[in-house]
């Protein structure tokens, strides 16, 4: 393992001209040049930021999109819309921008509903390969020696349930009979990644990363991987506030969260539909807590003035002492790409770290990271940050001990 | 050590007549006759509820206060004004109340000011010797085993700082020479308690449980004791939050809180010069728990119509990703006696059992039922928690050991 | 008309066994006794106080419901979950409650749906003329001048819109041909009070006061009535508040609002067919008071651990100077049949006096109490209150100009 | 009345390098350019949109300040801190605010506290001469046919009171005997103005524009004029508010408001003696609207973070029916110059049409605008803004009849 680290890193995204994307590329950038400070990044606090991680200077950006939106396009309507980025720091890496659109690939035909394939689309052997070439390219093009996989697409309907997607053999065969109705877009991408030896980091609900098959393959290739579900906003409040109730034995009755959202991910999730992924995940993680089931109503409304500010309002109804009934409630604005871009640097960060490690499988170190942390049972964001420390540590130990050699 | 504890424990309050002594009474009463749940006692939850701890049913409660009001009147009026006591709980207990005013001492030359101690007041000599006569008369009328003393005074204004507080002769010095200006009650009732060997809580904001000299008395007598400042409100949601923030890497640039209340304690903290202590309090947590001070409001209102019902609104100002600000903000509505008086009966069986265990000296394993904890850096609500949860295995694995010889 | 009104005068409640009903009850009999104060009653306020308005002493309350559950159940429960009666009122009108039950009638078949009306249940001619024959049995039991009746019911669907709504024929002939498909339970209350010349007060979103049929009932039988749909909550902050937003011409891009409710009206209103009727209402009222279309979405969710408690947060999306985008949000924290039934006091005790004034026809003067107000544009809550202060003031003078002759 | 007004007016702002002022400077340019909406601008509603005012473009600004920043580094820092100026904005208009610099005087000794004024200044009839000398210079610069003043300064120290200020006399006296301990600056601009013959605008909570002396000068002078406190937030939404509770016949038992702000009034207004005037005007308007007394704390904070963005919460607590206990909250955030300025701008074109109307003294139909409006007992904002729209269908009136002559 080398300390430093300043070969160039692939960093190919899936959903490459959405807003989270923008904010990451925008942001990268501008942390080159200093413009903007580190606030936000997880692995730019201690201990983190001691480790041996690639630097954002040394990050190569690419991707696909359904969409053929321009990356500067999306940046000026971030800074006009929702007034994140400033004018300076776009006009200082427009040129950047404009740069990485070339590598950005059109996939208009990965974004089918498994529900009611077109079956116009070409078969799902020649999409693997084609995502397979995509990367191939992208490593050659830019002589990089890694490349991590981040899929930030939207959310989509999810495949029937099927046993095919347990294990390698069931995988292949869904992909060699085209069975797009079993097979989603985003373990397309998964399978895609994994074997072409990319970390995979699925920051979507979309479903994939979690089946078996997917595992296997991990397992077989000795790459890393993880999600699913990054969490920014209200489940990332619940799962720090909930065990407040459980330690002062505080009965939770109901804890009702609305989630207002006016971007791209807000139109996908108005459609009860794609919601159902969502919603599951965000239901979950209270009864893990909690150790029993509250009234616990998840509310998602698309907004659209609010642009990509997230506004969450729960309201806790609980009951204490001689069965007293109280209330809390919170408001959460927060800017949705602001919050989930810097978390998408640290993820693609510490997923190349893991692969030059030699590690593979699921990094359940990084569950802090998402609402439905594969493999893990902890949803308390206190513990789940405190295994993050702990693998920080060990692999400083790690390599302090490397030095001392 | 005793595995059951049937025996009766004397509960000696300072304050006795106040709104959370009077809720702490009803409530250990209508456990003990089943009529209300154990709903915000920790001691009630796992793995703690497995210690062999005082039953509420063999609690005996006495004290002394400044007032003569009695209890069912206290009762009464948080039945009709904050509605937290049911009609038939405060039938059910009412002979209970009586019955227990008989042990309450009128302690009205117990509330000087050290700004300005009234000279008409009997010496500290005599005034810390009919406290201590106090205790004795109470463990004898009903032959108790132990009693724990808890301080749940009003907030008053502390004395200017001596070096006499510092050691054991520096604190006999003050009783001695009689200085009311630089002994606070608080110490007085403090030193008493230790000295006929009484486990000693402090749940506010008054100073002396912090003192040199009363540690070492505690030393010297073998006595556990803890404080300062019961964190039931708004400190406690701070507490279990601000790691959010130092987890994500977000910048706090400032937290505004405001809290309303309108019950005794916030008449008395209406008054600067009391208010002071308890804003010392609240500040700290920030700092300890960020690693750095934001700009760190906390205002305090008196609102007399809320009553027992404290409304806490937080402001959270911070930046992100980018240096994007964002905000969160929180209200609390809890009933202040209802978060309070469970504490206090957890705090007494954990001292009681504390005691018996042949424990002296801070009991920092409390840390987290405190907002200034006793000889404890950390202020972070999880962490103080995980320590009281490591003591409960300790204690429970040394009974085991136990059970096994 | 006489100024003063002794004789009594009853009040037929459809719903007379929920929390409205029993609120509404258990008010009016502590109100006569003088147990509580007259808070919440608009016409105990100048000057409607001064209107020769029945005195609460003089209400006999009977009615309707599809439940059997008795008056003092409805009582306690509204004392133990939403702690809003006390234990002493509750104990001081039993009584009277228990005699209120002798006359409420038990309508279950009073519940159809439109949309699958049950071919079990009697033709529609003999259910109206049960009806009918209620009000006539109530009348003479209690030897009364005048009944009013008032629909409290919680909602249900409503019917396919019908040309033979529109006219008294039309309405003849859906009663003649059993046309339970068109025609609802509410219409047909309404049909059955006016019939009986009994003012009718639609305080709920079910359909049949707006329809012409009903209003040329009225007029033929020279009956007061009005509707629909009381407006408690977050629909009157919102005629309260819109205006603001008009008159300093910020433009409101989104006003986003949540109701949480656990009472019954809650639980019929979980089911989306139900909850049609009253989402309309609800969002028609910004665009009447603005002057154009907002994004305006309306949440209604089942919060069951709330009880009669409502609490509605909003968030409104603004722009000002410059197109710079600002927020205001709010939370209502209210019991709805504590904000409910005082305004059906209000209603019954003016609907009275009309009827004494030989007024007939939609009471436009009493816009203010309904979200959706029968026969007016005005939505704006202040000038829908200086209505009823200009209509007050107009029967005053009236009076007057008798009391000199 | 010439119905259009193209000739060039003055602004003549005192307070003109603050942030309300450069945002009403860049917001009349971006308008003149069509680069904003006119939203936010009361005059660019029905029917105050059709009365002859002066146009954006037709405004010439200058003014005094006592600090030296230049008005393109103020508007920077808008856009750089509180976001509200867009960068396209701030460049188009860059050359018109350092054209408008050279018209803004220096008047450092123009903020003495009354309580100890400083002995080294000039006496009070030079200042006054000079301050006059200022608008004969502008106009005559510019060449305006009319000069309006407004004061926009932050918040001082008000003098004592004294009889003096009571009439025409006894302000000469004042000035004549140098007593800057009775005459505040704010007095001092007021005499100046008015006796320049321009109107004048107290947006400010400085005292002056209320006494009688002012008021007699703007009679004898033909002179109308207008203030103090503009009302843009807190209490804005209290006057919209309260009439809510009072119909309902609600009984507010407390309504208690916090202010948190940042930019330089938040920290003029952080120490108390400011603060005293501008507390006194937010308390008043409760106790007009509702007719008693509730208990109505308000509490103004600094925390600089927030800049200009103003988040203001309340906490009203209210009883309804059978006396219960209920509670809204509301948080306002709001920016404060963007709120202000165009109120601004719309005062001053309505004092410039009432003087070309030949109005003068105290314009009560702009009410309103102000948290302590001069001669009206009216709060309520509905009523105020009604008798706005009632001046102006006069205004609207006269004008048709002039253009039908």
């Amino acid at each position: 393992m080398t300390p430093t680290e300043a070969a160039p890193i692939g960093v190919w995204i899936i959903g490459a001209r959405g807003d989270i994307a923008a904010t990451l590329m925008v942001g990268a950038r501008a942390l080159t040049r200093a413009l903007v400070s580190d606030t936000g990044l997880i692995t730019a606090r201690a201990p983190l930021a001691r480790l041996p991680l690639a630097a954002p200077a040394a990050l190569r950006f690419g991707g696909i999109d359904t969409g053929t939106r321009r990356l500067t396009e999306a940046a000026l309507s971030l800074y006009r819309v929702s007034r994140t980025i400033s004018r300076e720091t776009l006009d200082a890496v427009s040129a950047d921008l404009d740069a990485i659109d070339e590598d950005i690939a059109l996939g208009s035909d990965m974004a089918w509903d498994p529900g009611e394939p077109d079956a116009a689309l070409p078969p799902l052997d020649l999409l693997v390969e084609r995502l397979r070439g995509h990367l191939r390219g992208f490593r050659q093009r830019h002589d990089l020696s890694r490349v991590v996989v981040v899929n930030l697409m939207s959310c989509l309907p999810g495949p029937a349930p099927s046993p095919l997607r347990d294990d390698l053999a069931g995988l292949e065969r869904m992909i060699a009979d085209d069975r797009k109705d079993l097979m989603s877009p985003a373990a397309c991408y998964a399978w895609a990644a994994i074997s072409e030896g990319c970390p995979y980091i699925n920051f979507t609900p979309n479903a994939g990363c979690d089946w078996g098959g997917i595992g296997a393959l991990a397992a077989a290739r000795q790459v890393p991987f993880y999600g699913d579900d990054g969490k920014t906003g209200e489940t990332l409040l619940k799962t720090a506030l909930a065990h407040l109730f459980a330690y002062r034995n505080l009965q939770v009755l109901s804890w009702e969260g609305v989630n207002l959202l006016g971007n791209n991910d807000g139109r996908a999730l108005a459609d009860p539909r794609n919601r159902a992924a969502k919603l599951g995940n965000k239901e979950r993680v209270l009864t893990d807590i909690l150790g029993y089931a509250p009234h616990a109503g998840v509310t998602i409304n698309y907004v659209p003035s609010l642009g990509d500010w997230k506004t969450a309002w729960d309201l806790i109804h609980f009951t204490g002492f001689l069965d007293v009934p109280m209330t809390m409630q919170f408001t959460w604005q927060g800017c949705d790409s602001i919050l989930a871009a810097p978390l998408v640097l640290d993820l693609v960060r510490l997923a190349d770290l893991a692969q030059r490690r030699g590690e593979s499988g699921p990094m359940t170190h990084l569950a802090g990271f998402f609402k439905n942390p594969l493999g893990v049972r902890e949803m308390d964001f206190h513990r789940q940050f405190e295994a993050l420390l702990g693998y920080a540590e060990a692999c400083l130990t790690d390599l302090g001990q490397a030095d001392a050699r």
